[in-house]
């Protein structure tokens, strides 16, 4: 991309906006656009071409499966610099939440950093997966983002499990597979815990997921928890780095994608070279 | 109500079950029955009905308005012992879990000790109201039980009125008035705090509420957060004992009937005795 002279307000390239934003991805086909379908992109696209019909698709840093949710969500856009001038930032994000329905809330908008890319540039994704599996717990208000879970899990035996995850693997075996495209990620972080007492929560950080990735994941942790396999099974399934029918999908609505991190404004052209260079 | 026999399973007298459930008050006309509207109380009488044709009324510890939430509300009712006897408790709560919608969720059935009465033998209810009043953090996924609000709170302000609440007080300035009832209440227990640092949290338990009373508190200690209104203003509105225009009744999405306190149960038929008097 070339780089936008906001400075210069007649200039008629238009300038690259970051924006963050959460949604509630119940009812939604997911994040990417479809045909006839309610999309969270889809959603977005259409408020930003009513506010100008210049603009075109918008691209994010984690492309949500249908009813998967996102506390911190990050894209950017581009947008014709007089829009952009027109308002503060709070005004572009408080019309962009007027054009948006009330599952998709947009937080803050700023002009990104020169090379920003809010796929390429980000160095990681935190994903959450939530899971109650007390019946005497179960609570409605939370039954959007929480999968009910039938059989009790053993927390310890999950916990020991995930740090089999940690650092680079092929995970082959919890990807759906894509023609010519890399299954190697790198998990940074991992961590299940009991959070009051009623609800598992698994939290995942990597540099990239491959699709449907971290449900993957959750559900050989659920065998563990439901002691049906040893923690040890995690290294096998790296090990022999092909799908296996055993590892369970879990169901979309207990998955949050809850962080996204870049590096600092002067190295985020860098990253999203190297990203597009490694992926391509 | 004489006490049923269940040593003897050929009585025909009906046993009293206590029941705990959550529900999402959300779409709902609140929990009393009312003829035409979908209400909390209609929808499990219909399902306790489909158990068994002879079931009557519900009684529950709090009466919850239209859009009111509950985490822990508490019900009893009065049930053929054959039907009891059939089940378990656990498939008891499972059939009805079955016969509600998923907005309802049963967590335990147990038979009530000797002249329990949901409503009369409780000793307290506690309640919740949140509020988020940081467009910047703002959660989707919390839409349906925190209210947003436009301005910023100041919640050390809030806990200094809060404080004045403690203790018996007429709650007139705080109450829809109701013909020949005491608005006379007993404030047990009373904080406000910010949640995570983006929701505020104002928390109240008393013997019991008047109708609308916490959403009143709630918009009273709100004016004092935005600084329209200095925290002794709670002790002129006490003192007053009249409804006061200056007193926002809150919108009921922010509400959660959090928790209901009993007397252990050797107590409970005197306790259902004392506040029948009390509140007769």
């Amino acid at each position: 991309m070339t780089e936008p002279d906001t400075s210069n307000p007649d200039h008629d390239q238009p300038v690259r906006v970051r924006l963050t934003l959460g949604y509630d991805g119940t009812g939604y086909a997911g994040w990417a656009k479809q045909p006839g379908q309610p999309t969270i992109q889809g959603e977005i696209e259409t408020a930003l071409q009513t506010m100008d019909a210049s603009i075109g698709s918008v691209t994010c840093a984690g492309r949500t499966d249908a009813g998967v949710h996102a506390r911190t969500q990050v894209l950017h856009v581009d947008v014709p610099l007089p829009l952009w001038r027109k308002r503060d930032e709070d005004g572009f994000v408080r019309q962009l939440n007027q054009l948006t329905g009330d599952q998709i809330h947009f937080r803050d908008a700023m002009l990104a950093p020169p090379g920003f890319d809010a796929r390429f540039s980000a160095l990681s994704r935190g994903y959450s997966y939530r899971l109650c599996d007390d019946p005497h717990g179960w609570d409605p208000l939370f039954r959007g983002w929480v999968t009910r879970h039938r059989r009790e899990l053993d927390v310890g035996q999950m916990a020991i499990a995930a740090q089999y995850l940690l650092g680079e693997h092929d995970f082959a075996a919890f990807c759906r597979p894509r023609e010519g495209a890399s299954t190697i990620r790198r998990i940074l972080w991992v961590d299940v815990h009991r959070d009051g007492g009623r609800r598992v929560v698994v939290s995942l950080e990597a540099d990239a997921f491959c699709h449907s990735m971290v449900r993957s994941v959750v559900g050989a942790l659920v065998a563990i928890g439901e002691d049906r396999k040893d923690p040890e099974w995690i290294t096998e399934l790296l090990a022999a780095a092909k799908r296996d029918s055993a590892v369970t999908v879990m169901h979309p609505e207990g998955l949050v994608l809850e962080t996204v991190i870049y590096p600092p404004d002067e190295l985020v052209a860098q990253r999203a070279e190297e990203t597009r260079q490694l992926r391509g």
